[in-house]
């Protein structure tokens, strides 16, 4: 006597961790030097040594009641506006810190924004073909439909006039993720215009507003000048989720934030109905001592030297073989055509010679595998031969 | 177009908010030495300073990306095996870390487990007044109804033959919550002997496990050497859920535990919903540092004079007073008859003068005030005369 939907989802393995799990194992048998595993987006960059420092000056020379204790549950204040103060400056905007819920991390934001939107079992959330498999499970465990729009292969923008075709009277929001995971493009400005203009026109027609999720946890991740349009300046019904796992590496510190501009559609209440959805999911505050660590490094930048070099190394290593393959602006992912056309067949492939990447059935789209080359250099060199070897074979 | 239910979750403040966002407005007004606030359970000792030199250790001499890395959702295995070899050892039993999923706190704990517990719309999960009050809408908010046990206010042990009275075929689980908030009273042995008797035979009348659910973020904190009975060696389909936020004064860092006993009826597939649960509220792992923190400081305990001299004061003056008050044997509360019966208006009157105190009606039972005295020794003593000029006005 169990709840049967939640027992499947906890006993499925997700494919991405299946590999990973092989990976670990192979590496026991052959030696960790003779796996080459793509599988897995976990930073390889520590952390700024800013990071640590905020944390020993604190452990030093605060009171350990403040900094272990409890504070509010959208976060401290001083926090917010700290966070909130950059990134207002950034973006040319005038985000105030009350805007911002901070999070245990991205995945809790969108599951809370999800719950928060949901009406009824008609309500339904787009997304946006490659897409992030959690989230389906985050919209349909609200009791919201989970559609997508099919993934536009040419160069990994948005399918506009299917996106446009898809909306109707019950699609509440669309969650869009620039950078994206898994084709490491960034949407342009020209393709966000042009989902506002679609999304305005049919909030318009259905007289009630059709909101942008914005998932958001690799915006500080882009190489060769790339700027990420700030998508609520764009489109103001836009809720941007936030995550520092990948730009200050904290992944597993759980640390991210959900921001409303105070401009949208209903914000306040769509604030509050956050802080309720995070409520029952037993969001009490996000851990604190690194809200602290957040607000004092808000002007701290990834390194992201080394993600560039392997970037440019495994595209251009890639393509002299014959792959074809999304030009990578940001993210740490390549999202490769899988020779054949059969992604599950190729990644079986792979996996005989102990290279390991994720067909990308699971994001939505057929014929692809996902690369990530957030790992060591020497990885790359040694795997391109083998990537050579499975092309032509 | 927002959830109705999450915006009034989100909207409505909770009583001991409220109270305490008072008392602060109150403190800048007449300063904050002439307030004085009873009302929150903030952990008022420090954390130990073996936790501390942990993080500092861990920050000066371990990789960074290894301590702000992810974990696999729950938990490291080596500080699941830390934590379960303690606990072991202090309650004689073969507790494995495989049987432990860490959480975020023993709220999204209690969430989880009632998410992977809720069947369908006629489960029901039954707490015991007096109960904390979220247990409401954690329960609600995943489909299940809540109802409770009204208080024994003999002695605050349980009203059994109510509890058994109140089972039916669709009863899933029994929260209990001991040391308890807010009446600080231990559950016997033997009230636990007669809980078990009655669930089991519930259990094989209506042919399927009742569990019990063991909330124990105060299993720690008792006082004149009294033993908190061990739950799953007294019930075999117990699941604890625990928090570190009072035994190691970490509230803000949001650490705790499930534990699943690999005994219990359906513990594999229980544990597996539980992972599915936490999945779809987008528990990714818990904070990476504090679950190595946890690992390294297992057998420690908290420094409990301070809290046992408060109660110790508060108790014994508010009885030469003329109080009635149940004997608290744990936690950091106090539950207190209020004088003329109305628990409200006497709070009211406390409010006027200053003195912080919540009453019992969201607990679940009419007729009482919590005290927190995790508070200055101050605090109480000049408290006390005021204490006494509302007892008799």
């Amino acid at each position: 006597m169990y709840n049967q939907y939640s027992y499947r989802l906890g006993s499925e393995t997700s494919g991405i961790r299946e590999i990973f799990e092989y990976g670990l194992q192979q590496a026991a048998i052959v030696g960790k030097e003779n796996v080459f595993d793509f599988s897995l987006g976990n930073p390889s960059i520590p952390a700024p040594t800013s990071v640590n420092a905020a944390i020993m000056d604190m452990i030093q020379n605060e009171d350990s009641l403040l900094i272990h204790g409890y504070s509010s549950a959208p976060g401290f204040l001083d926090a917010r506006n700290a966070v909130a103060k950059e990134l207002a400056e950034r973006t040319g905007t005038n985000i105030q810190g009350t805007d911002l819920y901070f999070t245990c991390g991205a995945a809790p934001a969108l599951v809370s924004v999800c719950k928060a939107l949901h009406i009824d079992q008609h309500t339904e959330i787009l997304g946006i073909a490659p897409f992030f498999p959690e989230y389906r499970p985050f919209v349909e465990s609200t009791g919201s439909r989970f559609a997508y729009v099919p993934a536009d292969t040419k160069d990994f923008q948005i399918d506009l006039k299917t996106l446009e075709s898809m909306i109707h009277e019950h699609t509440q929001a669309v969650i869009i993720n620039s950078p994206n995971n898994p084709s490491g493009v960034v949407f342009r400005k020209e393709t966000l215009e042009q989902v506002a203009a679609i999304l305005t026109k049919k909030s318009a027609e259905f007289g009630k507003p059709i909101y942008l999720i914005s998932d958001e946890p690799y915006r500080e991740l882009v190489y060769d000048g790339i700027e990420v349009p700030w998508v609520p300046s764009i489109y103001k019904d836009t809720i941007v989720c936030y995550s520092y796992s990948k730009s200050l590496s904290l992944p597993g510190e759980r640390m991210g934030y959900i921001y409303i501009p105070s401009d949208m559609t209903d914000a306040k209440e769509v604030f509050a109905a956050v802080a309720g959805a995070s409520r029952v999911m037993g969001h009490v505050c996000s851990p604190t001592l690194i809200q602290r660590v957040v607000a004092r490094c808000a002007y701290e930048k990834p390194d992201l030297e080394a993600y560039d070099n392997n970037r440019k190394l495994l595209y251009h290593g890639l393509k002299k073989i014959g792959y074809e393959c999304a030009y990578p602006d940001g993210a740490f992912y390549l999202f490769v055509k899988a020779p054949g056309g059969d992604a599950v067949a190729f990644s079986e492939k792979c996996k005989q010679k102990n290279l390991l990447v994720v067909p990308s059935d699971d994001f939505g789209v057929k014929g692809y595998f996902r690369l990530c080359y957030c790992v060591a250099k020497e990885t790359i060199e040694k795997s391109l031969p083998i990537f050579e070897e499975v092309f032509s074979s």
